[in-house]
């Protein structure tokens, strides 16, 4: 069809009345298929840069469109840098608008990025909540006072901090009321304000995230590693100039163990004679599958350990929600870290979550997703000894991934092998801090949350396959013997 | 009535079957009552350190209540500090608890703050628009992709970065595509970004947040001020070092000027020449009484200018979101500074966002409020006009805040005055550079925007009393001739 442009104007180079033809398909979103149009009239040259578009009205009515339906396509195409929109003079097509596209599309080719992804970190997205997260968030903003839309109080909403006190007391045996919960944005905005709290003299376990290392040392923290085994940390030893001690103790990260009860003991121990400062990094307490999960830590000495979680786990990163529970004599340090409203969580997020873990809604998600996740790690670990039996899987009690241990020498090779099948994931000894004096150990991490079912399903099988043709090729097993490198 | 402990326990030092007695009001909230009258036994020693509570299952039924209305109320008292729930052992009066609760209550009256807050900074918390943002909420939940709730892109949700994109061009005259768009947690965490990134030789406003200046300061900036007057920063003559320049050009922070025009094109000029950037501070860009607002200075010059905005004037502080516009070749700098996930902003409050800009409300809404507070600002001009007819108010064409400008000298003895008069506002010279050579400007700056009508009224009657005994007690007028100190 033809729109003739009926605001004619002399400067447009295009002369007036210039028509414009467009095809929309008959069926499917009008705006999308609209803007779909003009963004081909343009890549094809028919709309020249400088062209004054036809005003909404005209074009509505000649394409059968309502006028908001042909708005909307402006001001998406004028987002998008294909149309220019100045006051008084309409609405243009970019000039150099089509050979910016042709030189976008040659050079940035869509990415090809890895087919399977098990990296680790990561719940099911597909499993968020959505309903009852929005029937939260209704409530929420129903009930909130007034004074919650305001500038509001470093450690958090009130609502929220009494919500996971008593949470926290109940499901991780967490001892503390509201008044020693502070809010945070995650758990590496807490890990940052308490580096900031205690600048030096960190021990940390050998094993764990380089980006938590990298937060400790960007606020001028040293730490001195200290040896990790399949029972956790061991904590009978600490480095003596240790003043604060950061730990995983319900499920090493990553290498999965969990922190044997005298090694609690001894941590504990350590910081009532010494003075010390614990600090639990409990990200993944809720997922234990095979029993009981073990209560916290804190609740042995509330007075010298942090506790710290988050939603990153349990509910999703893209909620930037995490809480500590502090020793009275450090809230007002922390708070004073915490400073001036930057990296403060959403109230709304806040208050959300405060209704939804008072409705149960919380410990229903967690409780599904529990028999999800375990599910997840049973087809993992039935999948590889079907197939990769030499295989040893360990770390598999709790979480969200598993560690498979390699032979020294083979992880590199093996990496390689995952890397060319189409497999992201990472070797343990990535997360080796780089002052442990031991030799790295080796294996592949494997998170097993994330994937859709379908996916899930081949990404084991390229997992099993490649690992298959990796140890065939091998004199020995990947058994814990730790044979050496053949 | 009484409740039996059905559950003897030996060990509890009170005895098996020790009766509670509580008297529940016969209205209102059960669990709050509940929870209260629990709260009280403890406090007057009815129920002693130790005692154990009758299980919910026999409350309940004494009690005539829901089993769930007595299973909360312990567990807001546990998580009070109340009581102490152990596995295996119910739920026991806290040890100390009632002291507790004595030595707080007579250690922290409740801190009489000020009866009336003319602070400046603050939207008004009572207009957030509840069910549209709940509307927006829920849409945005059952419209998200699923990858929405996993770790997310660095700049932000695509959703909101093209609903910014869009929304700037049109309301605000920025000259951006999506592509340029960052998303950050407020206008301070979008600072911190570009302090990261120039590291060096800022000059800024002569008046400004002393926040923002510790910014950059605890970046490792040391900001050079640039004197300003009524037609905004004298961006003529900056100084030699500078290399980045932040403005606040539509309203000058907290002065009230708007950026002339030559100066404007002072400032882009400087720029082009010597390669500077300069990054505008939007803050309250919407909020123009008098005529209609003035573009961004970006639109002028997109590759020379960091345009920064957020929600905490136009919405609510509680949401912590804001947005920078960034030139092509500082987008890399900027989301390799903003990092690993740490400050980012929830996705689910993007992606309300998104949709509360796109379905129009957040239009709406800035409509509404600019009404409000335009009467608000006449409210506070009038009564001024009428009471303190001396006090030349400044800077009121636009935003949430007025400055009465002062005689040199009164600043202080005003301050004092208005204290003594339970009136929380700041003074003028209080926002001036440590640095600026120039001798302070002295005055009061008012918030209007945030307190309910009723507080206004008689915030401003208090103000209005305070400056006409403060200004009878003096010899001269406080008109800006500036009489010296009586």
């Amino acid at each position: 069809m033809s729109v003739p442009d009926d605001r004619p104007d002399r400067d447009d180079g295009t002369g007036s009345g210039a028509d414009l033809h467009l095809e929309l398909p008959a069926v499917g979103a009008r705006r999308t298929a609209l803007a779909q149009a003009l963004r081909d009239a343009v890549r094809s040259g028919r709309l020249a840069g400088g062209t004054r578009l036809p005003p909404y009205r005209a074009l509505a009515a000649d394409l059968g469109l309502a006028r908001s339906v042909v708005a909307d396509a402006y001001a998406e195409l004028v987002a998008e840098g294909w149309f220019t929109a100045r006051q008084g003079s309409g609405t243009r097509v970019t000039e150099g608008a089509a050979t910016a596209a042709v030189r976008a599309a040659e050079t940035s080719p869509a990415p090809e990025g890895p087919r399977h992804d098990l990296l680790q970190g990561k719940p099911d997205p597909a499993c968020f909540p959505r309903g009852p997260w929005a029937a939260s968030t209704r409530r929420a903003l129903a009930e909130a006072p007034t004074e919650a839309f305001g500038p509001g109080d470093p450690r958090g909403r009130p609502e929220l901090r009494r919500a996971l006190a008593a949470y926290l007391s109940r499901a991780r045996g967490v001892r503390t009321g509201p008044e020693n919960v502070v809010v945070c944005s995650g758990f590496a905005n807490g890990l940052r304000l308490l580096a900031t709290v205690r600048p030096r003299d960190w021990a940390v376990e050998a094993y764990g995230l380089p980006f938590h290392h990298g937060i400790l040392e960007s606020a001028g923290v040293r730490p001195h590693p200290v040896a990790v085994d399949e029972d956790g940390a061991r904590t009978g030893g600490l480095p003596g100039r240790a003043r604060t001690l950061l730990l995983t103790p319900a499920h090493q990260f990553p290498t999965g163990g969990r922190l044997l009860p005298a090694r609690r003991a001894a941590a504990v121990e350590w910081a009532r004679t010494t003075g010390g400062l614990i600090v639990e990094d409990d990200y993944d307490g809720e997922f234990r599958y095979d029993r009981r999960p073990v209560g916290a830590v804190q609740g042995l000495a509330p007075e010298h350990v942090v506790y710290a979680g988050s939603l990153s786990k349990s509910l999703s990163p893209a909620i930037r929600l995490g809480w500590l529970v502090v020793p009275d004599q450090l809230i007002g340090p922390v708070l004073a870290a915490k400073g001036q409203r930057e990296s403060w969580a959403s109230a709304l997020d806040q208050l959300a979550l405060a209704d939804f873990i008072e409705c149960g809604a919380y410990d229903r998600h967690v409780r599904r997703m529990r028999r999800r996740y375990r599910d997840r790690r049973d087809q993992l670990v039935s999948a590889l000894a079907v197939r990769a039996p030499e295989v040893r899987v360990t770390g598999i009690s709790a979480g969200l991934h598993a560690v498979l241990e390699l032979p020294p020498g083979t992880e590199v090779p093996a990496l390689a092998a995952a890397r060319a099948a189409g497999l992201a994931l990472d070797g343990l000894s990535g997360y080796q801090h780089p002052a442990d004096p031991d030799p790295p150990r080796e294996g592949l991490v494997v998170g097993y949350a994330a994937p859709p079912d379908a996916a899930f399903a081949r990404a084991l099988e390229a997992l099993a396959a490649t690992l298959s043709a990796q140890l065939a090729g091998r004199g020995r097993p990947a058994r814990p013997d730790r044979g050496p490198a053949a």
